[in-house]
């Protein structure tokens, strides 16, 4: 036996920094499966040693049998560590230190952080492929599902036109509880804290923040492009009013918080568009239908086709098996560049201006009860050349006097739209900022 | 640079034995994004040499540019080549000579021949393991949906409790047909045979077979048992009938012919239950929403909870994704044991009687019209301790002075339906073989 085969069969010892609910769940895993996962991954997986911030935590599993370290990045580059687990969490501070300690230290790294990856993922995987180590986050978007695999391997063959899908499980608990309900979205909001399915600040999340994270890194592996976190365009569902859901419901569609990322034109002439917004989406659409805390991936390539990965966007379970197969791929040497594709050849594509694409669009507006607001409203459409489908005005103004226009436009340049929005502002018909949310298109 | 550095960046020389519609498609592919595998996979992926029955064919692809050769076990050791891909299909035959043959002779192998590896998928991994050799096929299941690999690495941390989907793209079409239109099976598959969604024979198809094939394939990787195709118990689509489908349809359920894996206990106790048959799925199951000549695949893991991987189940562009990706994952020397571990360490689990196993059932009758004939149904049921959740009798007789009798039972143990059918066996108020679907559990 030679001293490689041997490496292939002595046990993939590893560090966990951080133990929360994941850095517990995977404790749990590696526990339940043990037979198992030596059995798929050639050979065991052994945690040797674990650090978090506070020792003195009972996190329900038995930590005795491994050594604890004060200084994640002390453990990050112990000698007697093959792969460092990081499932601190943010995107710099000591997870940063740590993942850097543990690649400078000729150690794999995987990760659970998407804020990290999607920051920092490049400068990390050039450090991993100088030396020759690991980096995998499979973790680090839509939790349990192996959408990270199946972009990078999965789709390999295929040029990607577009990736698009429900990333953040709070935003869509909370429109699916919208819908189910007939609440409000603050109400909705604070049952879904009370219910642990939004955090205490639940900023990042609702306000699209984490799904952007997610699509950065999607964007790179789908179209082998560097991530580029800075030009997601980034709007949340605070604005959403049941209202708004009740009328996609007649209208035949549900809204959802959609990651989407484009690339229009080819070779040097490529631009990536990417958006994290709410859309109406129809209600035979495959992501209709994904409720809760379920996430959802849509891939569509040249020659597969469109391709869909659903399954649970976060929680220990999920999130662990997720950390646990990029453990088991480390352990079969199944391990190539960690974006698909080597980082100096990942392409920059510039953002595009979005301004010429053709999409439907909802817009609701709250207006003052009186005579003639529609009129203008029409017309401010009529001249921005936007073509209105259907329209809707709710009966009876709420206690403020206000009442609600709801339309569906032709579809039309995005422009258009945000020309007839211009038009409108400082109108003193409006009682408030008019909501637009895009129709995905099926 | 050493000598394995070289191997790594040296294009990975192929030969493609059968020319179909898949083996076109891979031509085209590896054309089509010729740069993008190449970037992705490392290294360039160029083909070789062909081989087919005939050679005069026009394919729509320009083959000039590779050496041809008439016998497919030659071209299967070429010096020159480092990976046979075998597109000519059959479980026997050439396709397994060519198969052997290749790997004998040190040569990865890539297929989509489902026959072939629910055949001899094990004695073909063992001579793969032997020889070092990637034996890979991604494309024998479900088409361009990357569930192969789903369940070899994605899921590889979880203890699956249950595999199943929709395998069969003819099948789901013909049934998503008779839903739409209310035709029969027999004009439905006729029309689907005119489209070219049904072969001239299409026996393989909607009896279950080709189901059976990959829900084999499927569940030996993911419960890491040896493929036991023969122990698949397979009941097909054509004792459908327009009017069962109107039925599941008013109770709130679609029909879709489900293959399903499932092991019951575990360690030396372990036992494996496949069965392919037609199943009422409640509407707003994720597997509902499949039409047409989509696949879909659900796996449901202790850590995992419930993944799904939906796509393009068949079509040159899909499988032909499949079988590069493969490729892609070869050349980039990430290959592992075939059924995600060693052959040796797989389990042979003894298939189980499912009896005992708790189901709701939806039964059809067809009874002659005439009093007492309802008597002598529920009585039956009544004495196999079989319970009735609701029934449905036709108002009117057909030509034949034939009625249809529905019911759907309560959870029960499924040796009571049997037991009920067998009291009931022979009566002269039954004019033909009831028809019995269980109901896919939520």
């Amino acid at each position: 036996m030679t001293v490689a085969d041997q490496a292939k069969t002595a046990p993939l010892r590893i560090a966990i920094a951080g133990l929360g609910t994941v850095g517990a769940g995977v404790i749990r895993l590696l526990n339940t499966n043990r037979d198992l996962i030596a059995a798929r991954a050639g050979r065991a997986i052994e945690v040797i040693a674990v650090s978090a911030r506070d020792r003195t935590l009972d996190r329900g599993v038995d930590l005795s049998g491994y050594d604890w370290e004060d200084d994640m990045t002390e453990l990050a580059s112990r000698g007697d560590v093959d792969v460092l687990v990081e499932l601190v969490g943010g995107s710099d501070g000591p997870a940063l230190a740590a993942s850097r300690a543990a690649l400078s230290a000729g150690k794999g790294l995987v990760t659970a952080n998407k804020a990290m990856i999607a920051h920092h993922g490049l400068s990390l995987a050039e450090k991993a492929e100088e030396g020759g180590v690991p980096l995998k986050f499979e973790a680090a978007v839509a939790g349990g599902i192996p959408v990270v695999k199946g972009l990078r391997e999965g789709t390999s063959a295929n040029a990607l036109t577009t990736v698009y899908g429900i990333l953040n499980g709070t935003c869509n608990y909370i429109l699916s509880e919208m819908e189910e309900t007939g609440a409000d979205f603050s109400e909705t909001l604070a049952e879904a804290q009370k219910l642990g399915y939004a955090e205490a600040d639940p900023t990042f999340d609702i306000e699209g923040v984490d799904a952007a994270h997610k699509l950065a890194i999607l964007a790179a592996i789908g179209f082998g492009s560097k991530v580029d976190f800075k030009s997601v365009r980034v709007s949340g569902i605070t604005q959403i009013r049941a209202a708004d859901i009740a009328q996609a419901d007649a209208l035949g569609f549900v809204i959802r918080l959609i990651a989407q990322a484009d690339v229009e034109g080819e070779g040097k002439d490529a631009r990536l568009l990417q958006r994290v917004r709410p859309c109406l989406v129809a209600k035979d659409h495959p992501l209709a239908s994904v409720d809760g805390p379920t996430n959802a991936v849509v891939a569509e390539g040249n020659f597969s086709g469109r391709l869909l990965f659903q399954g649970a966007g976060a929680g220990d379970g999920p999130t662990a098996s997720a950390v646990v197969a990029d453990l088991i791929d480390i352990a079969r040497s199944e391990v190539g560049a960690p974006f698909s594709m080597p980082v100096a050849q990942l392409q920059a594509f510039p953002p595009v201006e979005p301004g010429h694409r053709l999409e439907r669009t909802y817009l609701r507006f709250t207006v003052n009860d009186r005579p003639g607001v529609l009129a203008e409203i029409t017309a401010a459409m009529r001249d921005a050349d936007v073509s209105i489908e259907s329209l809707i005005q709710q009966g009876r103004a709420n206690e403020g006097g206000e009442v609600l226009v709801a339309m569906v436009t032709h579809e039309g340049q995005e422009r258009c739209v945000r020309q007839a929005l211009a038009l409108l502002e400082g109108s003193d018909s409006l009682t408030g900022e008019p909501l637009v949310l895009p129709i995905l298109r099926n």
